[in-house]
């Protein structure tokens, strides 16, 4: 009952800011309560234990704080204003009002570096893993972005070339399986029993583009573990979390048009070619996506942040995500 | 022939410094250059005006960066570090290799003032734009971020309440055609013929959505070129666009379930109630959107940034827009 109480006195404090405010700034819409002072209190205390729609009130008092905000006379402004505020605070401190339940995903939140860096171990690295769609300069961002935080940048050609290079004393196992080779279901290469069969010991009866995903796999880990560093694609965010290694995960896109232009500037391609190129990439993507992390692929909840990079072009796209860092001077 | 000259004598220092870091590191990795000198140099400065293939240019340097990076002696590692940087400036000077061809959406970053603030003028208003899915505590980062920044906040209720007072003064129309029942192809609803007709003259032969959402565009453009504010919802970032008003696109989500976590705690749902709600919203949102705009909705290309609130959390993420929009003391 002790909560009741407060309801009626909070939605009296409303009420009265609500005719004040309509006195100063006489607004052509009016008062935002028009109804019986005992009726608007029996209603307003009445949506302050009612959750579900504790939204309505919100709204009321953004329309009284809306109107507040253009009283000409500054005092009497400030004033308002702080009641105001006030109102809001004691709103906030009650229980099962509107802004008291937070959302979370605890697992998520505890590796996001963004959101909790005072949180981190002195072990934990910045790394940032960055998925993006072909044509949408996502490489260009991540390789100045590494160049500009001075941290290591990894993307396929350098895991393949580290990869080889790892491989190459143990049995010469070339990592040729590239992402844009990627066809879970090409039948097309045929090889010999021989070959077959020596790739079935070398992989332990994995299929080789299992084998060398997984090899790439704890080389993310290690990375991650070891270095702030900038991880292109190879879905390194799902390796990460599901090693629940702390990282952030953004997704760089833009529209269609805008990758297709900018395929044909790279590329030398007519619009034709540079549709029919982005529309093969897209669907590679999106299965290897799929098929290791059983996501759907550029779902923005997947990731911390997706940025449109059109939206900035490749300089301000970097910037954007130093200012989300909070790194910048 | 010029540039020919420029793509070897770069491509030469590139092999030197490959060769210095080398010496200096030891690394197990070895050169990233394993080849004879001239052979290199000659792929180098073919790679260079290939533009296609630049991104392999850039996958060897970031090797190499990578590399001096873990120098030891400061003096040796800062000399190769200017060393490097400058042939990237180098490399980014000459056209055609990467990094030289921007992605711009024009007209979008034009007016995207989160991209552009010093090049607007000063008649032009902070609007922020946010689409949210349900359960997503969109609204309560909308609204207390129109708190933080001190400017006005606007959600369907408010916009019926202001629609509803400006039209009270024609002929009493009562806008009850909430989002909430918003439903195209839904013909429950049984008029009578009288109050048919009486809408087909009120409305111009509009449907009584159709003339609602026209009437609210209108009311979302006059608020864009009058206040800095923040408008939830209502396609409000496509109307402004098609209106060529400078405005930020935010989509606020989070993953499903824990968009259900959240709707249990603030609706006092079990877990089946919730995903029912919540499939229902969604569905709802996405006609709502797909109706008005054409677009899909959701897919972070359609919007400047989009952001996982379950990754932040509800003060977090009013704290990443803040950096973001560059906005913070």
């Amino acid at each position: 009952m002790e909560n009741q109480e407060k309801y009626t006195a909070l939605a009296n404090r409303i009420y009265d800011l609500d005719g004040e405010v309509y006195k100063c700034v006489g607004s052509s819409l009016g008062r935002t309560f028009t109804g019986k002072r005992e009726n608007t209190i029996r209603t307003l205390s009445m949506i302050m234990y009612t959750k579900p729609d504790s939204h309505l009130l919100r709204s009321e008092l953004a329309l009284i704080s809306n109107m507040a905000r253009t009283i000409k006379d500054k005092e009497a402004r400030s004033r308002m204003m702080t009641e105001y505020d006030e109102i809001l605070k004691e709103l906030e401190s009650l229980p099962n009002v509107f802004g008291s339940t937070d959302i979370v995903d605890k697992e998520r939140v505890a590796l996001n570096l963004a959101a909790n860096r005072e949180k981190m171990s002195p072990d934990d690295h910045m790394v940032i893993c960055i998925s993006r769609t072909q044509g949408s300069a996502g490489n260009d961002i991540g390789f100045e972005l590494a160049d500009s935080l001075k941290i290591n940048y990894y993307d396929v050609e350098i895991f393949d070339q580290v990869l080889k290079r790892l491989e190459a004393e143990k049995d010469n196992l070339k990592d040729t399986e590239n992402f844009t080779d990627f066809n879970k279901y090409d039948r097309k290469e045929h090889k010999d029993i021989k070959t077959r069969l020596r790739e079935f010991n070398r992989y332990h009866g994995l299929k080789k583009s299992d084998a060398v995903f997984f090899n790439m796999s704890d080389l993310i880990c290690e990375l991650a573990q070891k270095e702030d560093c900038i991880i292109m694609g190879r879905c390194a965010d799902v390796i990460l979390k599901n090693n629940h290694i702390p990282h952030i995960s953004l997704f760089i896109s833009a529209p269609f048009s805008v990758r297709a232009k900018h395929i044909m500037d790279v590329r030398n391609m007519s619009l034709a070619q540079a549709t029919r190129f982005l529309k093969k990439m897209d669907k590679q993507h999106r299965k290897y996506y799929e098929f290791y992390t059983g996501e759907k692929w550029g779902k923005p909840e997947n990731y911390d942040l997706c940025i449109n990079s059109a939206s900035y072009g490749i300089k301000e796209t970097i910037d954007v995500i130093q200012r989300m860092l909070n790194q910048q001077a």
